[in-house]
């Protein structure tokens, strides 16, 4: 057991770092008022797209798998950290080929597409040269139970049809965002089991029937990429376009989930340390009532609280991340739910504190504040919603319980009472 | 003691119901869809607030001080039971003349106006023909102690000069707010204890150097009628137009703040209401893994909760209300602060709830719940971040226990040792 | 509405603390020595309970039923000030013979005892010339669903015969006890239906087959009359015995909870109270670190989120105390489920609070502290678990929301989308 | 950065895990007996103690720093899987001669005794052929600010005479137990800094002075060894009894507290599984309304949000070990005081969950939830209260934030404004 940082690791940490500090940093008011005034940065992105990538920055997040791929592929255990400072610019995972949900795609597609699929997908999003979204979510059903799912993915001769609504389609409004994979029903007679009924295709988005209803708010926040409303009418691609086999939606789900939320996870991490410091440097500066904030009993215990709950989440996230590195998603798949609520359940207990030391400042858009606290609350249900990941973590213990409880008898001491 | 609503409330409430039912409930989509498409619903209300004094339900939050005032001013009391009814359309209350912050300004100024300033400010909005706002928080400082209010009233002659900044003053963008109260330091030479330097002098909008810097967002809502940053530049009023006498700043506002937290609170109460009524709809009719979410153990202890603490807020309110209403602002001050904490705490607890059985959906705008989560994280600061009013209850507690504490000897009950 | 005690009920309550102040305080000390020690302090309770039977402050929790019955029966709105005094000394409430079991024993003889089990049973109780227990909850299944129990009352020619095993069988110990009221399984066959099967029946402790197997601790403590394991094998008593009809042990078991679950509830406050005023005045006497605890910000939020929730919950018991006088036991069931939760929590979060100010101190048997949170956690199973009453309060509230919700309509506001 | 237990670490853990199963949980019952019953268990633990030393189980917590001493001394971050599962029977660590306060005086004693204090006192305790106590925390003074302290240890002629009280000082009524190191103020004049006005002297039990005064209950519970109260009435030790040098109290104190946290933490984190491990049998076991307690949404959460925390801790008490191991235990001191706090506060939270699942027997002494949540509450001041260490490490937080202040900037984004 051993909790530092291998050298490699703190190699990569310092050059994340002084690249955020010499290129991300300088832009991010840059970035802001662009994306406040309704304008894509998408031209600011490039730029620093191109300075990461020549700095060797670039897809991090995908473990090595095959080789003459552009990027440094790293293990998620190395890679973590370096989500963990990515995420302080919530913006700034672009830059580095390395953002939602483009990273999952990659992943599904590199495990799983075809060599045509490869070519003409794949190869273009892992160069950054376009954009993907993923549209899973629908507003009609609980589709935390994705088993609820509705959108119809149907075989017509060498097509499929593809008719539903989806929403929470994060990035579809991305200038060069060209595809989406989209997750429906193939089985409609619903002859195999419930968890073999759906398939994934590809459908670039300028297909006639595709349409981007809107842009879905976030607690009153309009993502620059969107969150979106897309409706499927009548939306016909080629049988070649389905990823994997019919009825794989399920297992190319899983497939998806474990490293992404590791993603999420760290980034949520990184974005709670920025709380942390702002708090810190909040309660340092402001007076009220005759002493500084930092002087007050209660900010201090929001203070230490903060950093034990976000010390303990971090281990706990690379804990997870070197299962999966070191025994596959399967077996992590408990594991990573646990860190999902932790994650973020952590970052609105954290910014909830670090809002309430900056007053009403707290509120506005002057600090990040306002926005981690929105998408904390938003985590809550990104990946699935917390009480689903309560139900895993409780049913693997429960399994675990029922082989142990014959164990347990000498633990009970009742006193000797006579017959 | 008695916990009915006297019949003439019953009375009251059904009229109120009855007119949201029959006027207000039809209109709230439209209501949203002006504002959302950056209109001012001036219209809609202008109609509707005909209707409402026609009906006699108007300015209903003024407990009667003179006759002859347009409106029917009932006790707090019996006022709060139908706040917690406007409560559940945020954008209502202006429509019973009843809104904030428009509602302290009347009451203010029906306490300390001359007769030319009850003429000339308060008569046109208590017929609801001009809207006004109240310039207090400052962003450079901690505003929650006001002490540390820097924004300069000074006396020049027949006249006073304002300069400083304010922000989050509420109401500065509708169409037909006129002027503000502002609050300021008076005493330049700090001679005046601590909370007799501040003044408010009324100062019109259209004076030269008010300048509206921008409405600030609120967690990323921006209010219809604005929750204004302002410039006051050498902005220069007539002598006259001073509130009250000069440093009588901090008397003033605490007159002011009693009532209107009622209010706020019991708005907020009906907001709460409103989610609890929501989130019991949507967890009877989703499902999710083969029952309805209202099946779900935990989903049921959310309801619960939400309805004692529901209940246990509002007794706690009223109660406040009926010790306003039978010994003044001043007799009340310690128990209005506790209600304020309390529902602050009890709104973002209940919707936080609600959104989580709504799923994706309830982090949009196509319910309420969004809007009504982040303004009750702003409740906790808005009227006092809740630790300062905590920290009025924990210090009116500690002075009643240094009297008790000598009558707590037998309670201890140490074991008797020999020497 | 009305928030104020009635005259009559401030003459009580100062009646009552009065009382205390002369009687029960001075007595604390030797009452705490005589328990320490092993011995019933009966003759110190003796000498109390003729003072205050003088006094007549007697038979105080019984609303008026009869005539000619000895004592002073309030409604629950005007004895539940005085059970709050009570609370204050855990072992006081007899001394007015207002203490658990004898009370709901008592309410439940007085609504059902045949003529001769009036007299025989219900006569010395009321006189405080007897004890009683009531064994309800069995160690062997989940008694918070009372259709588990077991325990059978089986028919026999002219007798019950009763076997089975019973524990927190409260008071049994008590040197006057003379009787159990029992409650089991008379319909062997389950012919009838769940709620029908069970019935009470009144056992004197000395009928041969009865035996006290033990005094249970509760959180460690042993309670002097004993919260006992009762064992029933083979105990035969008359069918006279019977306490209503057969089969009528949960309506019986209903009649006898409302206002038992009142009493113990503010007695709770009562306690909460107490630890509020000890917190307090430890709070004011011990320094750490160069100021008083009183002075840093993180106690003082204890003390007043202790106050906050002491007075809501203080409302919230009465109202309920005021629905069953009103409207009765049956209409008040949620009310009174919910008020169960409520103080049952407020009790350990109050006393931990008090606990953690007073140290290590706190821990000990010095201070009352210790014993009331060992109290307050076991009141989370007495009465029935708080999740059980959860539940009654989350099926009631779906139930209203059922009925509602159509009419919530209007309140959803997606944006007009065009099809 | 690597999770997994060394190969080394695993065969000790299944070394102790064997060790416990075949001879510690067959004797847990005759264990509770005999300290039921008021007898010391002196023999059984003998008999156990001889096993262990045998089987070389022995002295695991002291890493090496002497040869030729008895024992296995382990780092600490070998030693603290062991401790987790000593932790599952509370009176089990002094069969492995690991208990405390015994292991923090051997730290003590090993680091800072002369020859003479080390053959007489350390030897015999290496051996565990005697026991210790350590007198520290006063009944008069908050002792959390160990400035308070005021036992005098004043210097005359060739002794130190000690005058003072003392309690919470826990294995002083161990049968074997011959000395206490006792703290006190040994600079009457107060002429030093306020940290170096301390001392630790040796005190033989049966010097005459030494008066233990009662064995304080704990929530009710009294420890067989005593958490005792100690009178010193001009007690008389040679000058030879001092340890270290004078006024180096404070130092020592220090070099004491970091690994004996570990410890509790390690035992503390084995006690949370045990009550997990209970939890999920009794959910599986129990049935109330028609399903078993696991199948309730409510107890599953329990049941993950224990899983959750408890993994989430042991990762950073794990991590504080190892900081120990290898920068020692001034560079752990801000880790060692988060662990404290983090795994006090997840003791008293898991059991609480526990024993709501076992309903009223969770109350009894039937299962060890009841002694180990007991426990849990006053881990909450052993080692200091939390509300210290929250202090200690906020402080620590602040000074790391007022370096990182000035790099902050970048993350405001304000509007632009023009002047």
């Amino acid at each position: 057991m051993n909790f530092d940082y291998t050298p490699e690791v703190e190699q990569w940490r310092a050059r994340m770092r002084d690249f955020s500090e010499r290129h991300l940093l300088p832009a991010n008011q840059a970035w802001h008022r662009e994306s406040a005034a309704g304008r894509h940065p998408i031209e600011l992105l490039d730029s620093l797209k191109s300075l990461a990538r020549a700095e060797g920055l670039w897809n991090l997040f995908l473990p090595a798998l095959r080789p003459h791929e552009p990027g440094t592929r790293l293990a998620n255990l190395a890679y973590a950290p370096l989500a963990e400072i990515m995420g302080r610019l919530p913006w700034s995972s672009e830059v580095f080929n390395c953002n939602a949900p483009d990273t999952g795609n990659m992943e599904m597609l590199h495990l799983f597409a075809t060599p045509e699929q490869y070519d003409q997908w794949l190869k273009p999003l892992l160069e950054g040269e376009i954009r993907s979204c993923f549209a899973m979510t629908e507003p009609d059903v609980a589709s935390s139970d994705a088993t609820n799912i509705r959108t119809s993915i149907r075989r017509d001769g060498g097509d499929y049809v593809i008719d539903g609504r989806k929403w929470f389609t994060t990035g579809a409004l991305h200038p060069r965002c060209r595809f989406a994979i989209v997750m429906g029903v193939s089985d409609q007679g619903a002859e195999a089991p419930a968890h073999r009924r759906h398939s994934m295709v590809i459908v670039p988005l300028d297909t006639p029937g595709v349409r981007i209803v809107r842009n879905v708010p976030i607690m009153h926040h309009y993502a620059t990429d969107g969150h979106c409303e897309v409706e499927f009418r009548g939306v016909r691609v080629p049988a070649a376009n389905l990823l994997g086999e019919e009825g794989a939606g399920f297992a190319l789900a899983q497939a998806r989930l474990g490293p992404g939320r590791i993603h999420h996870c760290m980034r949520t991490i990184g974005q709670c340390e920025l709380a942390l410091d702002l708090m810190c440097a909040r309660a340092l500066e402001r007076r009220a009532f005759g002493k500084h904030l930092a002087d007050y009993a209660n900010v201090q215990d929001w203070i230490a609280e903060s950093r034990l709950e976000i010390d303990q989440a971090r281990l706990f996230v690379l804990r997870a991340a070197a299962l999966i590195d070191g025994a596959g998603n399967q077996a992590a798949r408990v594991d990573v739910s646990a860190i999902k609520v932790v994650a973020a359940r952590l970052q609105t207990r954290v910014l909830d504190r670090a809002m309430q030391v900056f007053g009403a400042m707290g509120l506005t858009d002057d600090t990040p504040l306002a926005f981690l606290w929105s998408w904390g609350r938003a985590l809550r249900f990104i990946d699935g919603p917390d009480e689903v990941h309560l139900r895993v973590v409780a049913k693997h213990e429960l399994r675990r319980a029922r082989e142990a409880a014959a164990s347990l008898a000498p633990y009970f001491t009742p006193p000797a009472i006579d017959a």
